[in-house]
This record gives C-alpha cells, structure tokens and sequence, in this order.
C-alpha cells in the first residue's frame, strides 16, 4: 500500500515479555527514538512463553477494528538466534511485522478466505503456505534499517521495532528485504472436516477462562441449536447461545472474533475443564452441515 | 460542557478484561478508528471480574487528576447482553461512558456533596437516584454511533468505546442518547451512621494490600487521634496517621483519595486479616464526633 | 540540557505501583494536566514493592535506546514520607527524576566509566558518591512545581510526576531545585574483584528466569569460553553463549544490555535454583584476566 509520510501510524505491539521487565519499553523506545510520532498500543505481553498458537489467534483478532495503515508487530520468538526468517506482510490496508514462525497463521486464513485443507493433512508442526492474493510477503534482509549491535536474544529491539518505525516513515518493505512466495503457517491453526464432524483444538484461553477453538463461523453449517462441541468427555449442544441465556452451565457461542468458543456462565470453563491450549475441541454439525469446505 | 473539537482528548480506561486477552487493544482500536488524536491512558484492567465496588472506586479517584475535557471510560460489565442501560454522563468538566451498573457510584457522592442516606436505609444491592446537579446524564439509544455488527458479549469495543471517540471529536451525548434524570448507585458505596459509629465496609484492596473503606474524609469528625477503626475483632485507634510513623503495625489515614484506609507497616494489612471486599470496616468517632451527616 | 520547548518529549515510568490500581494513572493524569503533549512509556510497574535494585537496574538499561530529551522517572519510594531527597539529574541529553535512594545507581556507574570501587569496602547499604561529570544534579526543593495538598505517600503524583512535566515544557531543573555534588548509590550495585575473582551478586531476575548479574562486561577480562560462573554450589563453564547453542542446560551469557546473566535453555533458570535477588553471583575469571578494574 502507499503511505501518507505525514500520517501517524499505529503500531500495535503483542509479545511474551511480560510485564516485569524493560523489554517492552526498549522496543518502544527503539520506535519512538525513528518515529517518535508513532501511537504504539499494546495488545498484550501476557503470551505464554513461546505460545504462538495463542499469539497468532490474538494477532488475527485485531483484523478490521484499526485504522488503514496500522502495522501490527508480532514478536513471540523462540527460535532467535536460529535461521528462522523475519517477515514483513504487506497486507493491502495493514501490515504484519515479526518473525516467520507461524504467528501470522489467522491473518492468512482470513486472507484466504477459501480454505484448503484436506481431512486427509497432518495437523502437527508447521508448514509453509503460499502467500495469499494481495499480500506482498518479504524476508527481512537490509541490516541498515536495524539497530546494531544487533543482540542475538532481543531481535525485537533491534531489528522488528526499528522496521516497524520505518514502514510509518513511508519507507516501502521493498527496501527492506526481498519478496517471497511463501510463508510459514501452524498446521492445528485450522479444523479438519470429516462428513459431519469439524475436529479441531483450543488455541486460545482467554481471561476469563473461555475455551477459543480454531472453528471460525464458516465452518458451522446446519441448525446451529442441534450442534454439539465435544471436549474430552463433555458433549455440549448448541453453538450461537449468549451469556444471559444460561445460569450455571456450560455455552457454546461465537465469539467476539468470529471463533467458535467454550464458556460457562459466571466461572472459567478452562479452569472447570483443566484445559490445555492445544487439546481437541470437536464440533459435530446437524445431518444438513455435511457439505465441504468453507468458501 | 462545549468542546473545542480541534483539542487532542484523554480517554481513561477501566476495565476487568485482564491484559492477557487482546480485548483492551480492541477497544482502543474501535477508538482510534474513529479518532486517531485521542490520548488513552490505562487506568487499570485488573479488576476482579465483575468486581464494581472496586471499579467505582477507582474510577472516582480520577476526579480532579485529568485534564479538562477527559472522558472516563468504564466496562465492568456483568449485565452485558441483558437490559442494563448504557450512559453518557456529562460532570461539567469531564465524562463517564459506560454501563449504568453502579459504576459511577463515588464520581455520584463526590458530586452530590451532602449525602441524603438514612441510617435506616438497607445497604444491599443497587438502587436509583436523581442524577445530581450540574450533571446531564444520557441513555445511549443511537446505535448509528456503534460498531456493527454489536457483538452481544463486547459492548466495550461496539458502543462504549466508539461512543468516548465521538465524544472527543466533540459530537454532544445529546446526539447520541435521552437525557435521563435517573442512574444506577451502588448502595454500600456510601456508608451509614448512628451516633458516634460510621457503618461501613470495604470496598478495595490495592496493590500494597492496604484495605480502603467507603469512609471519605467528610464523614470523620471530632478527635482523630482517638477515633477507633473496627474490622472483625481487630481494633485501631487513631485515623490520621503516616507510613513512617509506627513499625510493625497497623495504620490508620486518610489516603491519597480522601478514604479511610487501613494499613500495616511495611506490609499488606489484608493478607494479614483476609480481607474481603464487602466486610465491614467501621469508625468510632470520639464523643464530640456525634453530629449529623457531612455537609 | 537545553530544550526545544516546543518538542514533544518522551517520559518513562517506572514503579513498583502494580496494575491494579489506579496509581499509575493518576501520575499520568498529573503530567498530563501540566504537558498533554508528553509520549508517556510505561517501563514496568510490577517492581516487587521497595525493590530498588531490580529498579535501578531496569532504568540502567534505559540508557541509549530512547529519543534524546527523554525524562526518565522512577518512583520505588519505600522512604516517602522520611526525610529522603528528591532528584533531577541532568544528563546530558536525558534527564532522571526520583527519589534519592540509590534508583540512578547504574545510570552512575555507567557515567563513571571508571570504577572506583576496592575490593575494601563494604557492599552493603548504600552510600554518597560524588556526582559524574557531565551530570548536574538537583535536589528539589521548590513546591510551586508540585501538585497541592501533597499527599504523604503519594511523591508520585503530587511531585515526580508534575516536576518531570514541567521539564518536558522547558522548565530548566535548576529552578525546581538546588544544584547539589552528591547522590546515593546502592554499594551492591556494583561488583568487586580480587586477583581473578569478581564477587558480584543477583539484581535481577527477568520475565523468563534469567538470572541478572551486576557484572556488566567491562569486567569480564581473559577466555570468555573458560570463565566460570559461580551461584551457591553451582559453576558454569563460559559466559559468551547463546541460547540456541544448548539444550536442557544453564548457558552464561552477556545480556542484550551488557550484563553477565545465567539463563537455562527453554526454562526459568531462577525456578530451578529458587534465586533471590541480592544473593551471590561470582565470576572466576580465566588466568590472564587478572588485570586491575576495568577502565
């Protein structure tokens, strides 16, 4: 996309720093000392440590609700220091910075929009995806737009912020790496559909203790109040229920973000559950939902 | 109040969505959305989940330490999904958004000035009362002035938050709701007397675990060096102490907010007496201490 | 320094005030009711409460990685309410405002360069020390540039706060306070040495269990890669590793600020030896680096 230069950008910023370091100010200072004129929004910093199933889901949330222009960086890294590449996306109206481990994973299915996965694909690890249509996808190469001495452990420091900083100076990604067809994706990020059955897992566990799944709501066809979520041994049925229609039981709804989600009225589902993210979250559609893939 | 639509305005936010979820960056970006010149400024998002005793406290603290203009934006919220009303308060100098659950409790006595309670009132649950004067107070009914689709579980990104927006780009509540003449106040946000005794109860903990009670500074008459704090069994003579007075024992002032609180030397007064919001925390004014309401 | 008034400076924060409450938001409310143009950077507010060598390590490593202009304010204040001064140090093209109670211990050591500690003196408490050159420091005795009534244990809002606004407008320090030649230090804050050993101990402990070191790595003198690392019964053998190059091991490093730290691959090394800040962390040097201190 083309920039205004003049404008002041949004960056959001989502991590696994926590909150009890410096780490998250050095990144902002790193952006603010290029652009001081930047407004930098923390998502969160709460992401477990190396969680990128949860960061990806919460990078995919922001989706539509910032302004044009607005450059969300990733960073949840445990491969630093090792040969794992570091992206920018240019994804038409926003931009995606951080390293090419899979945290983009929901901004490429949403940017997908027809889902390709067959039953018959593993679902474990990683695996490298094509770049969807109007995405430029580039490989972060050009070290004079980093800080140096470049740390081996704080590349949000020194080279995601300081490339951030420059896209809201106007400076194209172009000039910052080279354009690539292919970016990593977590495999478990989708569902698997099987006849009737969508079998997919928890990728998330929000604050409250609502169970996210990765089953977005093109994937529930039929009567939604006859559907059932299985989770472990509990079977729960009907997914587009609210809070208020409940009282001490467990809900199946579509979230804020569009995901088919696990809660329980007043209390953490998660918690009532032990739940893990990563476990099995199955939905079994109504006789009618037994046609293919989402388009 | 008239706003110069130009100015660059506060937002405050107060919430219990935690800082693990990516909700607190929705919000802001549903604000910046429509605003990008806002300056918003967390006030805390680690209320305990539906916890409004404490959100109302803290929210009330606020007055008086934020530019003119500032527009107070709490979601503790939950009645979300059922049929609370949604506010709009106009104080004079600055705005309250959000839902009329009780969360304006104490910015409503600190307008009010001369509480009306009867010592023979009950103090459970929640009740209405005449908005005070100098206040216009709003019912948001214009959802052309929402996000859409409203997600029925995140009113805080779809109506709270665009609404704070429109008001900082100076569009009037009137605009965007009926005036009402009624809002929602917490009963024991305000405590009760009879004689000497001021009957009230806790209504936060903070970080340091010192204990906050609903007691303001006007309820406090007569010697303070002998008047007594009563909390369970436990008795503390004295309310207008400092830290650094006493070692290894509790305190009682008059905190940085105008409330009683009680403290521990060095430590957390409520991990000593497992403290609860809701207990009772009550005063024992000395003898000439016997007057009627404050004034 | 001089000023560009005009400038929008950045401010940082950093406390051991929590998330919970309100209180970082009022010392906001504070510097924005004074300067609303200041780009406010929370650093951190979960320092455990009075731990000012976790505090002043974290403002340490502020240091280079902000815009020039930038008003460091530190507020960990176990001593408000005593006699204890307050701080504007000058330095240079950054500016620290606090409490004077050994916060800008490695903001010092870093302006000294040259360490003039023996292996003598105690290590324990805190100490005056003269200030560096190239720094003016003032003790603030000027209320006109605080915010009225003073709260006793609020310096936060009713002083740091409003005085580091004030130098955000342009305000010179020395008309907030009195130019005065000495500072105090926290003595631990530095290492000492003896022949090959350099006798340090734990300042830190980081959101991932790194373990920090007060050895930056001016001392580390001689093969880096048959260095050892000594904690209670436990020795490291090389202190220039990088997390990638161990598995399931303790790996001593220089962190990306420039101190000696002990990390565990993928876990929290702090976990598995149940470290505390203050408690020893020596460094048995290799042969040829037995030279004097670093210069």
């Amino acid at each position: 996309m083309k920039r205004d230069s003049l404008a002041s950008s949004v960056i959001t910023l989502t991590t696994d720093f926590g909150l009890s370091s410096a780490y998250v100010a050095l990144l902002k200072g790193a952006i603010l000392s290029i652009n001081p004129n930047t407004i930098l929004i923390d998502v969160t910093h709460e992401i477990a440590i190396g969680d990128i199933a949860s960061a990806a889901y919460i990078v995919g949330t922001l989706n539509g609700y910032f302004p044009d222009g607005t450059i969300h960086v990733a960073v949840v890294d445990p491969g630093v220091g090792s040969s794992r590449n570091s992206l920018v996306i240019d994804m038409g109206s926003q931009f995606f910075v951080g390293p090419d481990n899979g945290l983009a994973s929901h901004l490429y299915h949403a940017a997908e929009k027809v889902s390709i996965i067959q039953s018959s694909d593993d679902n474990i690890g990683f695996g490298s995806r094509r770049t969807p249509e109007g995405w430029q996808v580039y490989t972060l190469n050009k070290p004079e737009y980093w800080n140096h001495p470049v740390s081996p452990t704080f590349h949000g420091r020194d080279v995601f912020g300081p490339v951030a900083a420059h896209i809201s100076l106007g400076v194209h990604p172009s000039s910052m790496g080279n354009l690539t067809s292919e970016l990593v994706v977590q495999k478990n990020s989708v569902p698997r559909k099987d006849g009737n059955t969508v079998s997919g897992n928890i990728i998330y566990i929000d604050s409250f203790g609502n169970i996210v799944s990765n089953i977005t709501k093109e994937w529930i066809e039929g009567d939604r109040t006859t559907a059932k979520i299985h989770i472990g041994t509990l079977t729960v049925v009907g997914v587009d229920q609210y809070y208020s229609e409940k009282n001490d039981d467990f809900i199946g709804l579509i979230n804020s973000a569009g995901y088919l989600e696990l809660a329980y009225s007043g209390k953490s589902a998660a918690d009532i559950l032990h739940s893990q993210i990563g476990e099995s979250f199955n939905l079994e559609l109504s006789e009618r939902g037994t046609a293919g893939n989402p388009t």
